[in-house]
């Protein structure tokens, strides 16, 4: 029986950032996490950083490397069959940028940091490999307890609060009682194949394309590393999309007159599902959920790493407020807190998805007025204004309940 | 046989105004109104004037009374299950605004104009009871011909143009070859209960709210009369909504705190059903369609008779081009001028109907996401702006291609 003040599960964005801030503080906490280090550091995911998350990462100690390496980007390039419309988001948002950095790295950096302050004899602050199976007491008055195996063997941790970071497939969101829980879902009739290509980016900055043969976009990993997608069908394995195949119709769905899209050695190849997923509330007594645990977007737009950042800083405000104050009331706010937020994104992310992806589905009067809102963000400087808004993370200008609710 | 320059089919006012523009300019015309004059002056229609279009009427000289009696309103006032906000027209477009003046007292005063203007013996440039029944020999090469009865008789009308201005159930829009058309189709899962009351607005401004229970819209014809309306079901007959039934679901739709609806005699009820339509190409030959012949719009957002009013003055405008200087250039863009605006509208009238109407075929996420765009016009400046710009309408401000395109 080991105890900690705050037992995280997971050791993604959420679980990682929030350890980091209580260590900050002198808060301890556990991460235990069901993978091992490797594949938790070899996972690729988003890679687009609203300033609000660079602005936490800072504060946690832990954007060296990302301020070295990562990438500023004053704007987003939409393209629609073809035409151009590029968004200038500091022009627009009153100068918002954001900055291309691999979720990976940033799960590399926070596990590193972990790692070297961990106090000695301590090093089970973060433990590798370790399955959580169960929760409980986080509702009753009793000290919650959260019981895993590692190697083999089974164990209990107890903590003040659970932080539930395990993402949509952990134990977290079930150790809410499905009695008290809303669930709003929604899946696209389409899929992402993504890659990352040896190939230098052929663009300074992300293009989002729609194109009557589906989506896609260009972004990149670093001065030599291209990450693309094209949208497939949800039949699709990677066996069905072969280099060339790919190449061919990303040359299809981002071309454009005076521009050529650079090909290279394909390093990876996945395939993406694409779902909106909220689970209300995001706590249960004194069990918090942070990140994919409590909500998915699809991936267009890159919310899923930023909420998950959110959710965190939100929740490490709440806790310190307790651990300072001895006051709940952040805590008990803290699904609303997070929803107006949550919700806003999901929009966000829903929208995008409408507008880049092609639904075969739809009929001609919605497919036309698919074209006109693309064409309003060319006529319209406000309408531009509002995806950039959107697209920076309003979070970072414009936090505080008046506004976001 | 009587001959004319352009036959115009419908006294519209997309027809009627086209015929006064004409006028002005010394171009004949005949329009053919299949109705009587008196049915054609009673019809209820929405009231609500886009700069643009007052801007028309003027130059039409037809806007004496509509500067003495509209109402300019420089804002309106959304709602959301009893959460107001209120969009400042002018000061998020810089300085447009609109103008509440009925569209049946357009057209009577159009009607007036028409029948001041006619030249003696000339009194049928505006024929009513005459019920169009073919138009031939549009893409011939030879002069256009309109078939039509009147008093029991037929007649026919040669005319160099023919602008076919008679609304959604009309004949002209059948006239172009159905190979050539494609259609835009959308039915909505609702209609509109519309009661004229006599009773002073309960407000000064409209007020557009979404509520559980369904749409409820306040507007107003005079200082004297209101004008209101409940969303209800596809099935239902005034039959359903005996006036405390509508007055009551008026009071919990509308309500907010610190503010009373003032009940009052209902002088009429009809209800309205909710389509948005598009018929393109909007020309064939040298028959023009103009207004509801082409494309209908849902009633939220009051676009229906601006639509038709810039339609009859692009029409206007390109025909001048003809007589004036013998290019047909502007004729043959006809359509794709119009149709940049057609869709912008309708869209921001899809959006507008969405936002605002509960509709019980959509999932949680779907409604969660509805209750999101409303917080977003809350939160965000550029957003009101974007429904403001729609709102008072884009052409007013923003003619040209380059924008609208």
């Amino acid at each position: 029986m080991k105890h900690t003040q705050v037992g995280i599960i997971g050791a993604g964005p959420a679980g990682l950032l929030l350890a980091q801030l209580l260590h900050q503080q002198g808060i301890e906490s556990v991460v235990l996490e069901n993978r091992p280090r490797q594949r938790v550091e070899s996972r690729q995911r988003a890679g687009l950083l609203e300033q609000g998350t660079v602005d936490r990462l800072r504060q946690a100690g832990a954007a060296d490397r990302l301020d070295r390496e990562g990438l500023i980007h004053n704007g987003v390039i939409l393209s629609f069959n073809g035409k151009r419309h590029r968004i200038d988001l500091a022009e627009l948002t009153g100068g918002s940028r954001v900055t291309i950095y691999a979720q990976t790295e940033v799960v590399k950096d926070l596990i590193q940091l972990r790692l070297d302050s961990s106090l000695p004899g301590a090093g089970e602050s973060i433990v590798f490999d370790a399955k959580a199976v169960d929760i409980q007491h986080v509702d009753d008055g009793e000290k919650p307890v959260v019981h895993y195996t590692h190697n083999g063997e089974a164990h209990t941790l107890t903590c003040d609060f659970v932080a539930g970071c395990d993402g949509f497939h952990g134990i977290s969101r079930k150790a809410i009682p499905e009695a008290l829980t809303r669930v709003y879902d929604k899946t696209y009739p389409y899929c992402w194949l993504g890659i990352l290509a040896k190939v230098p980016p052929s663009t300074h900055e992300l293009i989002y394309a729609y194109h009557e043969r589906g989506f896609a976009l260009h972004s990149m990993r670093s001065p030599d590393i291209s990450r693309l997608y094209v949208q497939c069908d949800v039949t699709d394995t990677v066996d069905d999309w072969p280099d060339e195949r790919i190449w061919s119709e990303l040359q299809i769905r981002l071309g454009t007159t005076d521009w050529a899209l650079q090909e290279g050695p394909i390093l990876e190849k996945t395939i993406t599902p694409m779902r909106s997923f909220v689970s209300e509330p995001m706590q249960h007594g004194r069990l918090f959920l942070a990140g994919d645990s409590a909500h998915i977007v699809p991936p267009t737009g890159a919310k899923g790493l930023n909420m998950a950042v959110a959710d965190a800083g939100q929740l490490f405000d709440a806790l310190m407020r307790w651990y300072r104050d001895g006051s709940m009331a952040d805590l008990q706010d803290y699904t609303a807190c997070c929803m107006r937020r949550v919700w806003r994104v999901q929009e966000f992310s829903n929208f995008m998805t409408d507008l880049f992806h092609h639904n075969a589905d739809k009929s001609a009067f919605d497919l036309a007025l698919q074209a006109s809102r693309f064409n309003q963000l060319i006529a319209s400087q406000v309408a531009s204004a509002v995806v950039a808004e959107n697209y920076v993370g309003l979070g970072a200008k414009r936090a505080g309940e008046s506004v976001l609710t």
